[in-house]
C-alpha cells in the first residue's frame, strides 16, 4: 500500500495544458476499464457477487492495522491543513466505525438481488411476449466528501446491483479509501470478476471530478452525497445524469379537528429526534382552528428542547417566546434547533403554501379526516407524503429497502430513498417464435 | 384566430439586450402558468381531462375550415422559404391526417388512467405502511419539428397523464399549431380545468428554445421529437432533463443452429418492411457456421429489394455483390436500403459487436438454443432485447402502451417506447396511525 504523501498532488494550480490532457486521460482510462468490467457483472451470478461482498469484509477485517495506519495520516493531512473540526469527525475510522462497514458490506450480501426480475410479460395480438426486465445500469460515479465507509456502503450497493463503480472521495480521505477499495478490488477479482468493477480515482487533482463528468459515453450515472455546495457544483459541471439530494424543506400540517395529542406527539419527534438530517421538520403549518390549543402546548415541549421558534404574526398571539418569522425562513433547511411555524385557514393553503416553499423532500399531514388525507396524499408534490407519522421515517431502512445510497429530490427515474433498485433499470423484452411486423 | 405573418417575428439577430430579457420573461410567464395549471391538474379526475380531450376533438372538428386556411398560410411561408420537400410534405393537414389527429385524441380519451395508482403498499416493523403512488411529472416541454399533428398527440398524451404542457413546434408550423393549441386550451377550460394546462410558444423566435430549457424550477422534463440535430441541440442547451431518443442501429444475430427459414424471414422483415424507421435493422450479424447456407439466400432476397449489402471480408466470399464494409459501417444508421452484413465466430462476438457499434436501441437474435438466448437476453445492454422476432415490434402501440410519444434510448426513468406510464412518476406515501421514530 503505497500512502499518498500529505501535499502531494493537489497544488496544481499552475497545470500545463498537456498534463491537463494526460489526467483527462488517466480518467478515461478508469472509465473505459469500467464498461468494461459492468459487461462482466452483466453475466456475473448473483453468488459471485455476494461472495466478493463477504470477501471484501474478510480482507478488511484482516487490515485492520493498515486501514488505521492510513487513516492516520489522513487525520495528520486534515490536522496540518486545519480543516474543519466536523470534516475531521466524520473522516475518522474508529474500531466501531470499522465493524459498521464490515457489517454493512455482509448485510448488502443478504439483501434480495434486484437483477434480472421480470414483470408484466404479456402476450400481443402479434403473439410475441412483451415484459420488462431489471438491469444494472452499468458504469456508477459516486462523487463524495470526508467519510472513508461511503466508499464500502457506495461500492457495495452497486456491486450487488451489477454495477461498476467510480469513486471520487474526498482529498483528505483518499489514504483510508484506497486501502478499502483495494480491498474490495482484490474481493471482486477473487470471485473471478474484473477487479476494475470498482476504482477509485488515484489523484487529489480537483480537475479529475470534471473529466469524470464529462464522460456521458462512459459513465451511465453520477450520485454526489454530501452538502448542498458540492452536489450544485456537480449538477452544474455534469454532462453525466445525476441522481441529486438538495434540500429537505419538510413540513407538517396539523388539519382541523386532528388529535392534537397526536400531533403534539409527531411535530416533537419530527423536529427534535434528530436536527440534523434532511426528513427533520422545518416548518409547521397549524390549521388556524386549532391554533389556540395547540400552540401553547408546542410551545412548552419544543422549550424543553430549546428549540427557537420563528412564527408568522397570527401565531406569534399564542407564542409569547417566539421570534416573528420572515419571508426566507418559509424556505430554510435549518439543520438545527430552529422551527418555523404558520397558521392557515385550511388544506388548500396549506397544500399551496408546502408546494411554493416546500423543497419536495417529505411532508405530513396529521389529521382524522379521511377526504383531506386523500386530497393531501394526491396534490402534495414531494417524494414522500405521509399522514399521520413522523417525517423522520423517509429513509430507505424505515422503508423497508434494505439500504439507502441517498434520497433523490428528483422526480426522473428514482424519486425519495435509493435502494438497490434505484440502481438498476429495466429493459424491454421480447419473446418470439418467429413473428415479423406486417 | 390571428395568422401569423409569415415573414413575422423570426429576423431578430439584431436583438437587443431589452427584447432578449423580454422573451426570457414571457417564456417564464408560460412556465408559472403552466406550472399553476399543473397544480389543478393534481386534483382533477380521470373524467375531466378524458371529457376535456373529446371536447377537444369536437371542437377541432368543427374548424376544419380555419385550420385547412391556417395550414396553408403555413404551406406559403414555407413554399416562399423554398423548406425542403419532405418537410413541405410533413407540414400539410390533409383531410386523413385531421381525421387521424381526431381519432388520436380520442383513443387516448379511450386508454386507462395511470394516475393514482398505488402499488406495493407494505406495513413495516414501525407499523408505518409504506407503498408507491403514481403521479405526473408536471410541466413538460415538448419541442417538435413540421408536423402539426404532433401538436395535439403530444399534448393529449400529457394531459391524459395529468400533466401541463408547453408546446414548441416548427417555426413553419405556427399557424396550424395556433388553431390545435386553442381548441384544446378551449376543451380544457370547458371542464373547469385550467386551460393553461397546454399552452403553445406564440413566437417564432429561436432564442424562445433557449429560454424553455433554463427553465428548470418550472419545468420537469422536456421531450423533443425530430431529427438527430435538433435532439443533439436540445441535450447541449438544456438545464431541464431531456427524455432524448438519439441513434437505432439495430442489429439481427443470427446464432449457430438457427431456423435459416426463420433467419430469413426475420432479416428480410427488420430491413425491409420500412427503411425509415428506427426500428429497422441496420447490420446483420451472422454466425461463421451458418454464413455459406444463409448468406447467398439473402442476398437473393435483398437483391429483390435492392437493398446494397456493405460486407465484412469474410461475408463477401457469399456475396459477391456487396461492397466492402468501413469501420464506419458498423456504426451507421443509414435510414434506407443499405445493410452492414458481419460474419462472427461466436455469441460472445456478437454480443461484443452490438454493445460496442449498437446504439442501445433494439437487437435481435435468431436462435433455437435455449442457453444463449438467455445470455443474449441478459447481456445485451440495449432498451428493447429480442428473441425470434423482427425489430421492427420496438413501439408503444405493437408493445401494448396504447399510445407512444417516443423511443428512449436513455438508460435513466424511461428505456425503450414511452407511453402515458413515461409521462409518470412515482412518489413514496406512508399511511401511518400516529407513529413516531424512535
Amino acid at each position: 500500500m503505497n500512502a499518498v504523501s500529505p501535499a502531494g498532488g493537489d497544488s496544481q494550480n499552475h497545470r500545463t495544458a498537456q498534463s491537463a490532457e494526460d489526467l483527462r486521460q488517466e480518467i478515461r482510462a478508469l472509465g473505459v476499464a469500467a464498461r468494461s468490467a459492468s459487461r462482466a457483472l452483466a453475466s456475473s451470478t448473483t453468488e459471485q457477487r455476494n461472495s466478493a461482498l463477504l470477501k471484501a469484509a474478510e480482507l478488511l477485517d484482516g487490515r485492520r492495522a493498515a486501514l488505521a495506519q492510513a487513516n492516520r495520516q489522513d487525520l495528520a493531512f486534515a490536522a496540518e491543513r486545519e480543516l474543519d473540526t466536523a470534516l475531521v469527525d466524520r473522516l475518522e475510522l474508529t474500531p466501531a466505525r470499522i465493524d459498521a462497514m464490515l457489517d454493512g458490506l455482509r448485510q448488502v450480501a443478504a439483501l434480495p438481488d434486484p437483477v434480472g426480475a421480470i414483470r408484466d410479460l404479456a402476450t400481443r395480438p402479434s403473439g410475441i411476449r412483451v415484459g420488462k426486465m431489471r438491469v444494472p445500469l452499468g458504469v456508477i460515479g459516486i462523487i463524495y466528501e470526508s467519510r472513508p465507509n461511503v466508499t464500502a456502503d457506495a461500492a457495495s450497493l452497486c456491486l450487488k446491483s451489477g454495477n461498476a463503480t467510480i469513486l471520487r472521495g474526498g482529498s483528505e480521505a483518499l489514504n483510508s479509501n484506497r486501502v478499502i477499495a483495494e480491498a474490495m478490488t482484490e474481493a471482486i477479482a477473487s470471485v473471478g470478476l474484473d477487479g476494475a468493477a470498482v476504482q477509485l480515482v488515484p489523484t487529489r487533482d480537483r480537475a479529475a471530478v470534471g473529466a469524470l463528468l464529462a464522460m456521458d459515453d462512459l459513465v451511465d450515472v453520477v450520485i454526489p452525497r454530501g452538502g448542498k455546495g458540492l452536489i450544485e457544483r456537480i449538477v452544474n459541471e455534469a454532462r453525466v445524469p445525476v441522481i441529486k439530494h438538495l434540500d429537505g424543506n419538510c413540513h407538517v400540517y396539523i388539519d382541523k379537528g386532528a388529535d392534537l395529542s397526536m400531533a403534539e406527539s409527531i411535530a416533537l419527534n419530527a423536529k427534535t429526534q434528530r436536527y440534523g438530517t434532511c426528513n427533520t421538520m422545518e416548518s409547521l403549518l397549524v390549521h388556524s382552528d386549532e391554533a389556540e390549543a395547540m400552540l401553547p402546548r408546542l410551545a412548552e415541549a419544543y422549550a424543553e428542547h430549546q428549540v427557537e421558534l420563528r412564527a408568522c404574526e397570527r401565531s406569534c398571539v399564542f407564542l409569547p417566546g417566539a421570534v416573528p418569522a420572515a419571508e426566507d425562513d418559509w424556505s430554510a433547511e435549518y439543520l438545527g434547533p430552529i422551527l418555523a411555524i404558520r397558521v392557515v385557514d385550511s388544506l388548500d393553503q396549506a397544500i399551496e403554501h408546502i408546494n411554493r416553499y416546500g423543497s419536495g423532500h417529505t411532508d405530513a399531514i396529521i389529521t382524522r379526516d379521511y377526504l383531506r388525507s386523500q386530497r393531501f396524499l394526491r396534490e402534495v408534490d414531494s417524494s414522500s407524503v405521509i399522514i399521520n407519522a413522523s417525517t423522520r421515517f423517509a429513509d430507505g431502512f424505515e422503508y423497508g429497502l434494505g439500504a439507502e445510497i441517498g434520497i433523490s429530490t428528483d422526480k426522473l427515474h428514482a424519486r425519495g430513498p435509493v435502494g438497490l433498485e434505484g440502481l438498476t433499470t429495466e429493459k424491454y423484452i421480447v419473446l418470439g417464435e418467429g413473428q415479423i411486423r406486417c
